[in-house]
């Protein structure tokens, strides 16, 4: 595809997310109200139902298929010295997603807990820096080995950026039709906090210091070194908050285009999108800038302990769920986040009413 | 069986709880270091990992079936307009618990969330304060008609209180025997805050205002009403931490004391419990002042909206999993819970180490 047709497409994907349903919402709100437990007594569970009414259209809303799409790509950042681990990781660890174990396919942690709380892994490689060797399990929309590197330069093309985000949401569609009403964008890249501080720090007009974290544990001259290189690249690219897609390409990375697309096209499908960590984070920052009625899909996980994250989640509108110091990405978060956005549903829909059970309400 | 008998078997059972297996969880630590993830990056989850680790004697722990036992109970104390329901809604929730509905057995929250999540439930009616019409999915261990008024005398006699505990204990091995691994206790019982509070005052010499909350609801004026009921009782009564089972008959309830009997049974038999809310918090306050080992076995829910919540986890050196502004008891925190603690044995089982994986390590 050119340029031109990859903007069309994009942006008749943008244009086709419609704002959640009012009305089901409203009916919702009031089932919720009548179910019995006291006022109240389920908390967030309750917010989380009713939004959940209005992507599904109804006040008894019934997700089903968990899907958790892993994007991975690589950094040409990684060559500033930003990470305690090498390159290397990042295709050793796509092996290990699809790798065969005794348990089933895959031997990361997103793979152990999909298994446990019954979601599907799909994993896509959009840009890892090898040749990956062909996988059933493993997608390949390999847009560049690596992006180049963003201290020095813009990390993508225009062209570059429209292919890995089209990627993601070709993939997305994919996993609806088989199934997914929770969709979960996780990703593996070494270097990529680095680029999602860049992403947080411009797109929230935030201070480097603010917004960038240890990643994968990092000492403090490398934290140091990392910071550095994030303000050298906001100080080269003059890219704008008003052209979020300029600031993706210039200061992003493929696999976190690849999630964007993956949230654009659930919204676009009406599925909810579980938003893991920090680094999915900063593709939300950039996909609520391209489709502001995004945010009606996006439910959070936990808290990460990756610094930044919190600021994104307070820019999203979004309350997490749980605090349990997951910093591991891959979309582990999301994925243990998932039964409790079922449960909610299931409250909504599968639990009676005073009236139905014959208990009597409060004096 | 007489008192004797009744005492001569809790504490059998009490001094078959041995504490974790320390060798098995220095082995999980070890494992859990070598994972292909940075140090610490499941956080909290890799604590939890351990520490099952140490129940199930195995680095590799694989805790299966999980089981929510819902006791209810009804409560003396209610004639003293404690609650914002009427103790009606006791018996109407019991049969909510085993409604048939559409979706399956019961129609209440703990039954909808344990549906989602795959969790077995199990109804005990304890001391409901009416006469229940048998149910395939009741079981019934009537141990009296409710509890006395504990503002003016003891709520149960010592021998109640051990046909309680042990209607727990065998409920419990029960579910062992069904494939239970993790347990979570769950209550039904308007007016049991109140014998919670109370207890939880006494345990941890607490003042009353400290440990007393709203319940299912109340108003300032009930609250207050609630809090001087809780004062006369403590007043009344002399039972001395050191006599918890004294403190247990005197200002407890009888699905508190059944819910005492699951952890003792659950403990014995080197299953994981997990422990919801503030009723449940009352009971496990007792246990582990009775058995100190017990500790090793509880393993935390979110933090529930109770006032008083709070302090039995400190108490207990149980850190929550999550913050959802739950108060709603029947086991539904606990359920809730369950996946992200099979989630965390299931990454030290599953997860290949960086050796197998062929994952560089950091440099």
């Amino acid at each position: 595809m050119n340029l031109d047709r990859q903007n069309q497409a994009l942006q008749t994907l943008i244009s086709s997310i419609q704002p959640a349903d009012a009305a089901a919402m409203t009916s919702a709100r009031e089932r919720q109200s009548q179910l019995t437990k006291p006022a109240r007594a389920l908390g967030l569970l309750e917010d989380l139902s009713v939004r959940l009414a209005g992507i599904f259209g109804s006040d008894r809303p019934h997700p089903r298929g968990v899907a958790v799409i892993v994007a991975a790509g690589d950094h040409g950042v990684v060559a500033e010295g930003v990470s305690a681990y090498p390159p290397e990781v990042t295709p050793a660890m796509v092996a290990g997603f699809t790798a065969s174990t005794p348990y089933g396919t895959g031997g990361a942690a997103v793979n152990v807990i999909a298994r446990t709380v019954g979601a599907k892994v799909y994993v896509a490689d959009v840009g890892v820096n090898a040749e990956l060797p062909a996988h059933p399990a493993l997608e390949s929309v390999k847009v560049r080995m690596g992006t180049r590197n963003l201290r020095v330069e813009s990390a993508m093309t225009a062209e570059e950026t429209l292919q890995a985000i089209l990627a993601g949401s070709e993939m997305a569609g994919r996993a609806i039709v088989e199934g997914a009403d929770l969709l979960i964008p996780g990703e593996m890249g070494i270097g990529n906090t680095t680029a999602a501080s860049a992403i947080t720090a411009r797109m929230l007009g935030a201070s480097v210091e603010s917004v960038t974290g240890r990643g994968t544990g990092v000492d403090d001259a490398t934290l140091e070194r990392k910071r550095q290189v994030i303000s050298d690249a906001l100080n080269r690219d003059a890219s704008q908050v008003g052209d979020p897609l300029g600031v993706l390409a210039d200061l992003g990375g493929l696999e976190i285009a690849f999630m964007l697309g993956v949230m654009l096209r659930a919204a676009s499908e009406r599925r909810a999108i579980v938003l893991d960590g920090f680094v999915e984070g900063s593709a939300a920052l950039v996909g609520v800038a391209l489709a502001p009625n995004l945010q009606d899909y996006l439910f959070p996980a936990g808290e990460c302990a990756e610094t930044g994250h919190a600021a994104q989640l307070a820019h999203l509108g979004l309350t997490p769920l749980f605090n349990l110091g997951l910093r591991l990405g891959e979309g582990t978060g999301g994925v243990l986040a998932a039964p409790m956005l079922l449960s909610a549903a299931a409250t909504l829909r599968e639990m009676q009413t005073f009236a139905e059970a014959s208990v009597p309400d409060r004096e």
